[in-house]
């Protein structure tokens, strides 16, 4: 079952307004001047591969926008395994307003559960273990909401949403703050009495020395990078167990389950979301 | 040699307002909390692959738009091939601003350069002949002048940028006159009257009986589409050299020189950004 | 009968919030401190002259915008003809909400119509002849697209909606490029290689020579400047008919007859746009 | 000599976004495909009849909007006369950057210089006598405060900018409140009492009855709606001095002197700004 | 009884979306997180002080804005008196979205009711004197329009709106004036020939002097800075009944009833709106 | 010392916007009409009242956002203690600009310098004790960001910036899951797990039993609402360290030692940005 809810239509407002805008700003001319706009009519969303399906309510939101008077039966919904040859949704209103929404609302669709289709095979490779693989920042520009969402229907977890969402502590802030004379237990200590109280303060490490002294610093969760299982194994078996411990770095479907089995609580990876492979559909018209 | 010229800073700002929107509207709190507002550094973009560079002033964009005092000199043009260990750019100024940029910047240059450099694999594929290798709509919603402008940056060119962007009749379209009685030539003679004077009236056909009902009409182009190559040579050979010709659909990496070699004017690919795959790069701050 | 679509609500919505923000952006304090605000009633549309409707949908978006309850009924559709004492359309609703509205509402209407009164005598003066009378860029700024429109209720065709409808080389551009040594046939040739490919290359000449050079060198269109009607009729005859003629400059009332006689496609007129005088009409409320 | 200030930046930064979008969102193609960038020149603009110039700071910002590296030095201010050969500015930069701006800042210009020219004729039929020229709210949706603006450059004065600009009790208000059972008197108190602290009570008036009951009513603005100078002599000779009178309605060049010579404090004249006629201007580009 | 109307939804929507924007756009993660979508309840607002009403319309709107399902059911109307453990308006619909606006919805009728109620202090302390008590512009930034109409729901009357409504000369446009040579007279004759017709002219003095140079000048309001009582009623006695007069600053709960005496037209309050105490209120949830 | 970062200027930009929309959208006719555009002089802000300063930076964004060719002489800082008579700031430049911006910029600073004025008060009583004062959601509308850094300024700390901040499970969340079946310790476990990883939970308990209720289901934050000191001393007792502890509701400045010495981590007050009062000051003009 997948977990947590899906993004509101106010909040992906603008994302398809900026879309419809690039693609319908003058008009479709085509349809405008070729179809009568009374004319109505019906199109099938058809699936034309294997994987999960996603974003089929933005799809939906897509039509609407366009013409409010659309109706729009979804068959399959978010999270669900589907088939080459099944139809994830029907839509019944008028011809201009559907092949004027067709192409966006396949984009959004086919792009979606392309990342969802993506993150169910590494879910898949670490069936039976107890951990949770998550997202990474490494999102489309502007449509990281919707993206992240897509990683939950596909059975996955979201780390942090932006910058706001938690302090993480990297190489990059370490080594801006060397000159200062700041020990990591400071540089911890300062985060934690001055960030909003409902955040969490996390740091990333490079060894097992420094993962101790994150866990004597107090910091609340631990990320242990590019190390090898070995290594990990170690590492997670001496910290405390309400500290929780993420992997990041060279993470594939190959060596996901070896990683997992060291015991990790958390596995991030980038790829789920910065290189889609869309899951193939097409917009199919009958009169 | 690429070709036409880029966006200007005007045309992407929105997509770069949303985008920074999403991961920073809160802040980057870890910076924020950390590092003295002050404090200035020097950081690199690293290529960590190899390819076609593009996006790079999208990047220096980013950088500006977070703090406009930033210092961001580019090593390395849009167009130009790259390998695994190369510089493109430099960036110098507050170390805040630029961890605050850094996430966005190198999403925009990863996924933009992967689509040149998948481009410039299609490109390279028919070497010698001389046919048009175009992109299609569909792209990454919202990004699609960005897209567009990275297929160019691997030697692509563009087809129709929107709606808006001359007349294209395709199945959809004629389905849905079918129960007019208007033949496929009124059709053509309609929209050719009505379109505003600059635009150009294109046709989807699918046999040589369509293309030449197609050329008789008056279309200005003709997309041969999903015929095999024997077909699409000898319908190219009866239609006249006035009028455009397109190959769409089916073409892969593999099958694209044996349609180039059909004579066809243009090859449209959807997959050149569709399904992007990002050329790896990453941010190396030093103080 | 008129040709082609008219603008839908969401193109034209930005220009009504603009047009009513500088209007009652701190509301219309007359009518909110002396009119009930539930006080209901009916007003009329009544036209004052001569002339050809264009904008109803316009002034009925604006009550709309104002008060979504108010009911407004159309008498009179854009395109017809009308005469002083007409009713265009009767409105019925909130009076607060009616006199917000009123002034806006009767501004667009006034002015719409005036733009297709006047295209309606430059198409009358062509009776017969199979010349398209079009619009130029030369519009009020904000208002194009219904400016455009209400040209095509006049029984006028739109020539280039905006700088990216179409390749237009003007002088100005031949002039900018003179230093570079390049010829017409290259620069055309170049033209023609980049754009997108929905657009067509229209090229202004002055002479019947360059008008011939133009056509050697693949325009689309070709449009002959401030000629005389013997040049143009020469430079027509010349032109195979495959490419579009445009006559452009000095054209009034009186001698566009003359023009269209010389066989030209297309006649292109700034003053349809750029001088309208207001077909008049005012509101009038019973209760 | 002119009265008030120019509309700031701001105030029509708005209009000119909305009005550079619909005419460049998608690019100026043909400039962009073949003009280089970096190739510079310098341009005039070129008066071509006589009248009064307005809108020349618009036409600036219009230029700087393209692009802030242009320098545009004005020869001719706003409120000046001018005849035909003048050169109003001169303007140096990047030729793209020049033939994106050039037709909005021309359509700016000639329709603004129009509606000073216009306003100039009925100030100069009324010299010597102590009466304002004043405009309505019959403006061009959106560009009010610039055709405000440009009927001032002709030596005209403004009335209401807005619904919010004062009470204004019309012909239609009364009609509402007719059924309510209140008297004039008790109309002009309650907008008296409740209107905020800055703002003056106007009415309209048919007849001298109603006027003096307007006057009892404490009145500080009485407009004589379509009276003939008999009547309205009469009426200003019976209010006293410290109360405005205003005529409006059927007044032309040709009757505006023998309205003015009745001792009327405004005259207020719609067609200043609803039929405005160009000054007709164009660009003249040298490399 | 209270004046004048309410702002309209359009008029507030955007300090709606910008206030819901800085506490959900990231969404309400603990509700999402662990009440169903779909589950049902209802809420009360519930008064935990006495005082006067003001803002349940916009809490409405909050909660409309949020989930236009929602069912609001008014129980008390702005400018009524309430007491501790009244219930002002019930709230049926979706637990998610209620608690969603909760917050914010709060706030502003709490805060709004703050106002009115502090405003209906200073009204009854001139219980039976001719006098208006009214704001100024020192209300908290974006929500003046709100501000002021709570003082109208307390009884009060607005002052000046914004910077555009009507002609307030103070002493800092003095002191500015004061190098030019310009007599009071003649700044005051300027102000008068110039502004929009609507528009009254007032002036702050400080002595009956400069009170009786303004009355001679034309002033259309004379506003008494800081006078006390007996000057202030020697003041108003000189100066002509047709002109209003206005006390400002230093006024108190405690001596605004010895100002109101002196016969002044209008007593304006900084106090109303820039030091508000709020009115207590909460939600109370049922399932 | 004050504690973390102040709001970035593109943080608050669109309150600015719209409280300086609100004001002189259009324009400030007053000084337009009298005062020379190229008039220059110089202002003092002065404080006419003790405590502590914040917002400066704010009120020098609005001088800019006027007229971004003013100078702003910053002479006290945020977070510093200031008395009657003490001149904040001196400012420099046109004379119409800085009476446009000066009601503004003054509500601005009067209001944040209240409410960090109040903080400090609540900071000064629990002087010598570990406990964090911070502030709630009860903000004015809008004005969060800058409401909450002015607790900082005052030496407060912030609790949750908006619903995204964290996990708040409060009596409302338990009242709607109450006929769920779900335990506390389910609802905090299901919590745990779908929360993006960055964010803590939080839970409102009103009883010791229900406290260790928490603890067991391994709450990262728990609330005692509304216990008296006895019970909160008891409940600190029996929490493990590792759990923050939180007092909120009914204190006062009065109680707060009181509650501090309980050993509570943190004490949250409504109050500090619900009913600020503003610390007076005014801008004085030379010229």
């Amino acid at each position: 079952m997948v977990n947590i809810s899906k993004p509101s239509e106010e909040q992906i407002e603008k994302i398809i307004d900026l879309a419809l805008a690039e693609d319908i700003s003058n008009g479709d001319i085509t349809s405008e001047l070729l179809i009568p706009p009374e004319l109505e009519g019906q199109a099938s969303i058809l699936v034309k591969a294997d994987g999960v399906l996603a974003g089929i309510d933005v799809a939906r939101q897509v039509f609407f926008k366009v013409d409010s008077s659309i109706i729009f039966e979804t068959l399959i919904k978010d999270g669900v395994q589907v088939k080459s040859g099944d139809i994830a949704a029907t839509i019944t209103g008028r011809i201009t307003s559907i092949l004027k929404a067709e192409r966006l609302a396949l984009n959004f669709l086919s792009q979606l559960s392309g990342i969802a289709s993506e993150t169910a095979k590494y879910v898949a490779n670490t069936h039976g273990l107890k951990v949770k693989i998550t997202d990474t920042r490494k999102t489309t520009p502007a449509l990281r909401i919707l993206e992240k969402y897509a990683v939950r229907m596909g059975g996955g977890y979201n780390h942090r949403r932006h910058l706001g969402d938690g302090i993480l502590i990297k190489d990059n802030h370490l080594a801006a703050l060397r000159g200062s004379g700041m020990s990591l237990k400071n540089i911890i200590a300062k985060a934690k009495l001055n960030t909003p109280q409902g955040l969490k303060v996390e740091v990333e490490v490079n060894t097992i020395t420094e993962a101790l002294e994150a866990v004597e610093a107090g910091a609340d969760i631990i990320m242990l990078d590019n190390m090898n299982p070995e290594e990990m194994r170690n590492a997670v078996s001496q910290i405390p167990s309400h500290i929780v411990t993420e992997a990041s770095g060279g993470i594939t479907l190959d060596n996901i389950r070896i990683v997992a089995e060291t015991g990790i609580n958390i596995i991030s990876i980038g790829a789920l979301t910065h290189s889609p492979k869309v899951l193939d559909m097409s917009l199919e018209l009958k009169i």
